[in-house]
């Protein structure tokens, strides 16, 4: 499955914001990959494309792509609703696949994706749950498996962003599947990991609408705060907010019958203090992309060492989410939403 | 309602560990306070009054104590479930009351309290719900009354104890109340303090036993977590534990539409770091007797000054929890007990 | 030495801002003190403490106040020009006596204290260096008498003052022994305590003038730095300034074979974070009466303590500075004040 | 001066654990660079190069290298009695350079340099200093210029290592420089670059062995501590170690005006905290190598930009520490060596 060079060719598809940072470390920054395609339907990103990555073939469309015999794997980071097709094309088309979380917003899709990936052993498919490959998340993860705190039986998980006071995600709120679907997801996911992948018993949700009241008719709010009980006995609690203003705020704490472990708890820009007037303080990512801009790389890596049935050097032989994670984080998070909206606790 | 000398006589009722605490306090700290009177059913603890305390009248019946003309208000330190009672008598009395928090387990009796206390409005009877006194929590809500924040509209906020391996509170555990009612009434205290006294709409809880597994025979946890939802639309996210590795960590953050404020996230026990070969470290407050010793000092100085008609020079004008208010956080943490064995949301 | 009720009868000279503060907690926060007097030349004060204070005798001459049978030891928060003298009369009174920092500006008069209390043993005399009573400055000290950092060898101390653009300090710069005097001389004396009062061997210091242009005329600085070798090869640093923006930021670091201890390095006024378009904050305390509340009380127990020949509850049997330990401080101040205007380093 | 393809030909010389990092980061994390060649004299090091790096020609002389017309630039990772003649060799040869710290540790043969490289200005030729590389350093800067804290007077500047019980730096002693011109190098460069680049006029150090004996008869110590006069009135202070028990401890602060900023305080290895018996801790950073690991690759970065004409995405149009800049670097290093050798100031 490897060229001759024994590089992953790769074929990126979907070029926004973040589709154009995974071509980036793909095209520069990851040992044994080669991004030789990428696809977009708009001339735009394909002519950013043509200027910023090493001479990829381009194609407008996706089927083109999948037919490049020269494209082993593909990297999809297209909108949500189209995710489920997409792989199982990639898969029949012989090739691996990383996707962008979520994997579908309709559990039915998710698990015909995990069928047909069942007929395809051999390929890798993987989730994009990137905050399991940001070096902090990941010696959270490391030191709870040498028992650093016992026995881990609670996660507090939070993701927040600044708050945008132009709404995109209200334009967006139609087809994101609700705060907890967009946002909460990642905490799902990482509360799973780190308490040893528990499936989930029972679900409370509540939210409020503190700034941006086009969301009403959405059903969404914009801030959410949850419960999670899982089949073992353990919890966890969720915080999502889109109103933060400080930044992008992002951290979890696991909680174990010896220690706890915080992860992420002050949003630091970087390694300055400042000292004036208004006391001592630290400036905050601004957005998650500045927050987990090495584990978007560290992803990539993961994933071309999976591929290439090697350890990667920066993680040893970590893989990522696999369907069924991203299947479980979306059964969740669609009975948070079922929650918000009922007013009542959901037995899973 | 002074002494000649213009200084308010107290009588303390009950001298366990905290009991000792507040009479100190009352002795020698609180200006315009003079401790006159002190009552305990046990010999040892009378003794004790006799060496410490600056020669209260002592006695070993309640009903002693409020006969005593000599004494304005009674300070009750006594077990929970004689509060509701004690405090009736003591403004039947004619005497000012201060009760350690809880102010009764049971909804019926709290409001007979309130509904006795109505009748005489020129007595002072508060609850102790000494985290408003806390110069943090203080300047927190100062910061929030001046618009620091905006609007604020989430409060998240924990009680967590250093983990007893005696095990007090499993022996406590029949009488307590259960988690919620013994912690998380601070919590809710708190947040109704902060968010402006809202009334519950919903609650759900739901909980764990880490490590005491004898509080399973009371329908008991010892970790608890829980979300109420206030009917202005406001929230709150509640955090109670029995068992952790590090001390007594309790902290509230409160969210707004323009800001947050964190108090106490990091429960050092004073301005010391250790640089060590395990890294960059500070102690842990260890109890909330640590932790909250300016409060209960600050407390008794408010009461006072309150019943003197006075501001306090380290408080303004604050008042602590009315009755009224302690009514409420027994009614919210009712409902967490009874959704933790429901596995049911709550509607208040 | 003790009166009837066993109680030390105190009594206060000098009612400024410092001596208030003194004042009261000898009056109202110190178990087994009487304040029975006090003496301020000025009316305004001695108003004051009719007011304030519990009926003390008041004097408007020293002279007087020391002819009072009545008093036990006198507390003196004078001017620092009056000090040697005071202490010699208060000794010679038959009198205990604390005195607030410096013993002296100069080295003749702190060698003539010396010989004069060493005819009175029997008579407690103490310099008032009250960082040593700081709750965190004492728990670093016992953590290395307990061997945590191995053998300390290094402090770096710093005494940093908000800028005040008043410049009191400016109109003070004649009288004050210029900024390593009037605020390096608490580093040293925290140096010389933390590291086992070894003596000072070479200085070096410099300065700058950042705001202050009127220091110049008296050969001072508003920000000086400073190295301190001492005979048995340990070193210290020290940093004093006038002008920060942030407050009152007071901080020293012991630094041993095998480990290191910070003490107050983030000058947080208290446990409250503020989260904001700015970044997360504390603030700071703003000035030395903030950052030492509770270590200006607990040096007036201490003293009390130790004439009373008991030890102190919060502290143990820890003495304040004395005075060798002053004359030290004040010799190595001196001589860091010859290098700063000589520019050359200086021995001792 | 560039390739064919526009990409600048890199070859590296010397290839020890910091020469393998360099490579490394040439040969596959810095757009716009090809490493083509590498150079060492030891066979080991060379069969590294053959399997970790792309191709590269291989060379065990250094004339050989500066031979190949196919080479544009070289990179020097060799001992520091190299440094000057390597560099200027290779501006003989036509080449940029890039060399790591120090220039040398001998002026006139710094001087030598700037002399031969002023022949050849369009040629690169810039010195590791890769502190000013670091995100958060950076960030310093840029606030500064913009003026966040006024004008800054005072820089107070650390590097620290964990101690090495192998004492590899005791045996390094006799070529090293001493502590001053192989540690405190850095925190020299940092002060002026952050200060305006004044010029030195008075320095005084003084050290101490605190663990490693063996240093004596070198005249070296394993702590020392100093204070530079500039002549523009700023200061900076120095602080270097080899013996920290709890890592790499690299921090600055910039004191100015209106405010300061402390870069680095807390050397937390990431964004964990541990919360366990012990207290609440973090990890820290244990080399130079973790600490500085993006900063070596943005120096790379900046480098390559600056010699292609153009900035760097990451950095703008940031260039390097000058020859100049070293020099001056090693001047003050120089003196403070004979400062602490002396026991007196040293006027520059």
């Amino acid at each position: 499955m490897k060229a001759a060079t024994g590089r992953l060719r790769l074929g990126v598809v979907g070029l926004g914001r973040l589709g154009k940072r995974h071509a980036e470390n793909l095209a520069y920054r990851v040992p044994g990959a080669a991004l030789v395609a990428a696809c977009s339907p708009l001339e735009e990103e394909r002519a950013w494309a043509r200027e910023a990555l090493p001479e990829p073939r381009l194609y407008d469309d996706y089927a083109d792509l999948l037919a490049d015999r020269e494209v082993d794997a593909v990297w999809l980071v297209t909108p949500s609703s189209l995710h489920a097709q997409q792989i199982i094309d990639a898969l029949r088309a012989g090739k691996h696949v990383f996707c962008e979380k979520p994997l579908s917003l309709n559990l039915v899709e998710c698990e015909r994706v995990l069928a047909e990936a069942a007929r395809y052993p051999h390929l890798q498919a993987t989730i994009g749950f990137m905050r399991r490959f940001d070096p902090s998340y990941k010696d959270a993860f490391d030191k709870i498996e040498a028992g650093a705190i016992g026995r881990p039986f609670l996660v507090r998980s939070q993701t927040t962003d600044k708050n945008d006071n132009d709404g995109f995600f209200v334009r967006f709120a139609a087809t994101s599947g609700g705060i907890f679907l967009d946002c909460t997801v990642h905490d799902i996911d990482v509360a799973r990991w780190l308490l040893g992948k528990p499936r989930a018993k029972r679900v409370f949700a509540a939210g409020a609408v503190a700034l941006h009241e086009g969301l009403r008719e959405f059903g969404d709010v914009d801030n959410g705060v949850a419960i999670c009980e899982f089949e073992d006995g353990k919890l966890a609690m969720f915080y999502a907010s889109r109103t933060q203003a400080h930044g992008n705020d992002t951290h979890s704490e696991v909680i174990g019958t010896a220690g706890a472990l915080a992860i992420g708890h002050n949003p630091r820009a970087n390694r300055v203090e400042i000292y004036d007037a208004t006391g001592v303080r630290n400036e905050c990512t601004p957005s998650f992309f500045d927050r987990f801009e090495d584990a978007f790389l560290l992803e990539a890596r993961a994933f071309v060492a999976a591929v290439q049935g090697g350890a990667c050097a920066d993680l040893g032989v970590q893989a990522g989410a696999t369907l069924a994670d991203a299947l479980e984080a979306t059964r969740i998070g669609m009975a948070l939403r079922q929650s918000l909206q009922s007013g009542e606790a959901v037995v899973l």
